[in-house]
């Protein structure tokens, strides 16, 4: 690996709300004085995007741009991932790529830096961020694991309108309004404005949504536990941005809530949040534009012998989405350092 | 029993989201040509309210207003309830409270219709009206718990501004149109609008909030079953009227999904509304106006060796509080006319 090799990052799907995200997460974490390359589908390029204090162009995708590439992330439709991923990976330049496509591939990694990052070797340089509710998730339970125990696990999402893009929300904000003006009744039963949709994704096996498929599998697949009983039911509520969580755990061994506020406190990426008699818990507001994942409500469930229950909130846009790619990013480019002083 | 009886009905509380409702409700359901008495504290006294095509005025609290009542409903403070509900039982009247106060107490009767009527004897004349989560869980909990056996309840809610009460409701409602004027940032943090609050009620034992004590030992109470594991989490959700519920149980014999849903759609006071293809869901905006509790989303939660979860949204004032109010003074004069008929 040579000193000279080219840092230029290409960022495809840069005009949606993970794109953009992923955009301003660059401007705080700056992995190197990298080029950037923006690019989206061709409706979307032509753009102006403001980037370190100058202007940039959205460019019209051109795969060519993966040639000299270092990292190439791709933020836009699935299809264009399964299409790509493995083009610009072949071309040598680490992608890191937030579809679902290539999540439970055999080989390769699913990474969350504060969890599983030996996962990503010299190859394949295909590696996969997880879904926005399986990261803040693993984050919690991966130090619980590892000093607990892990037996069971029951979640119920409370999952914002940001999760489903940019068309999404903006829908959520003109339904709220509308609904406002009209009263309750002048909307379709279907919005989301003031309502709780219990089908988050497409329709998968066993009366299951993918949404909630995902979060089972990415998250046994991230613990590194094939085997763990997860059950997830996902919901969409009317917040803009910000996944909650309600978690129940069956661990191994007795997890004293007082002992477990420590430990994640120490834990990286982990804000505890848990003052019962001031009643300052995990919101999506507060949450909204943080890296942390925000964690309170802990206390017994009392149903197993050994048990949890907590609340976990994130913003799904940062560290669900653009603040998890970067950070694997950033994580690769301080191996290829240490690499270097040691050659 | 004399079939010259008062029936009377005396309303406390009138003005009141729960008291609207019941006001509502009992124009739907008339239990008899009663006259009724609406009354509510002094700033709410005066006000004028419609009945059955009539103008009643509501009238300021007066407890010898009891003196020669069938029924009585307390929809007010639970002060009010603490102190007038055995005055007015003690005067012979049907007391039906929804408070919280006399809920867990020996000897009264916490009854949901559909599940343990015949909780209701002779005496006391003081019968409790469970909490508006408690109520949709036990209704389809209830056959679950006759047919398969209940031996672990997991319980997520989804509850609405109006849980808390008109002014919290009116509160959602500007706050809401705050935020989409002001942006997000706008806002107290604290706020409902575009948020997840979980910390619902006032600060009980072990970590947990009045709401999740409530429903985790009302609903032992009313299933007769004191030893049950129940671990609720309460979240209030930015939306208006219905709560939802994300629940995982484990069962004692297996309990196939389809089997449920048939069992669950012959009960009283359930609708099925589990259209997996359709995405046909119970939802709040749905169920809201609505008599029966819906359920959908039956699945097997795959983490025990049988097992459920399923999604349950009922409307919180009406079968939450006031239908199941008016549900249980039906019951009785049900059960006093056929007591007239053997006399």
């Amino acid at each position: 690996m040579s000193a000279t090799k080219s840092r230029k990052v290409v960022l495809v799907g840069a005009t949606g709300l993970v794109g953009s995200a992923i955009i301003q997460t660059l401007e705080r974490f700056p992995i190197d004085p990298e080029p950037l390359v923006l690019m989206a589908t061709k409706k979307s390029a032509d753009r102006k995007v403001r980037f370190r204090g100058t202007e940039m162009r959205v460019e019209e995708f051109d795969p060519s741009a993966f040639d000299d590439a270092w990292v190439v992330f791709f933020s836009g439709k699935d299809g264009l991932s399964e299409k790509y991923c493995p083009i610009a990976a072949g071309k040598g330049a680490w992608v890191i790529d937030n579809s679902a496509v290539f999540r439970m591939a055999d080989g390769v990694p699913l990474v969350v830096p504060e969890v599983n990052p030996h996962e990503i070797g010299p190859a394949p340089r295909l590696i996969a961020n997880p879904n926005c509710s399986t990261v803040q998730l693993a984050v919690v339970l991966n130090p619980i694991r590892k000093n607990f125990g892990l037996k069971r696990v029951i979640v119920s999402t409370y999952q914002s309108a940001s999760g489903a893009g940019s068309e999404y929300l903006a829908q959520l904000n003109r339904d709220t309004a509308e609904s406002l003006e009209k009263g309750f009744g002048g909307l379709d039963a279907s919005s989301l404005a003031f309502n709780c949709l219990p089908d988050v994704g497409s329709q998968d096996i066993d009366g299951k949504f993918s949404e909630e498929v995902k979060l089972e599998n990415e998250l046994r697949k991230i613990l590194g536990m094939p085997d763990l009983p997860v059950c997830a039911t996902a919901v969409r509520v009317p917040t803009q941005v910000g996944h909650g969580e309600s978690v129940v755990i069956e661990t191994e061994k007795p997890a004293d809530p007082d002992e477990v506020r420590s430990l994640l406190g120490e834990s990286d990426g982990i804000a505890v949040e848990d003052e019962f008699e001031a009643r300052e818990f995990p919101t999506p507001r507060k949450a909204t534009g943080m890296d942390d994942v925000y964690v309170g409500r802990i206390r017994r469930a009392g149903i197993f012998e050994n048990d949890l229950a907590f609340w976990v909130v994130a913003d799904n846009l940062l560290k669900g989405a653009a603040l998890n790619a970067v950070q694997i990013a950033l994580y690769i480019r301080e191996r290829e350092k240490a690499a270097l002083v040691h050659e």
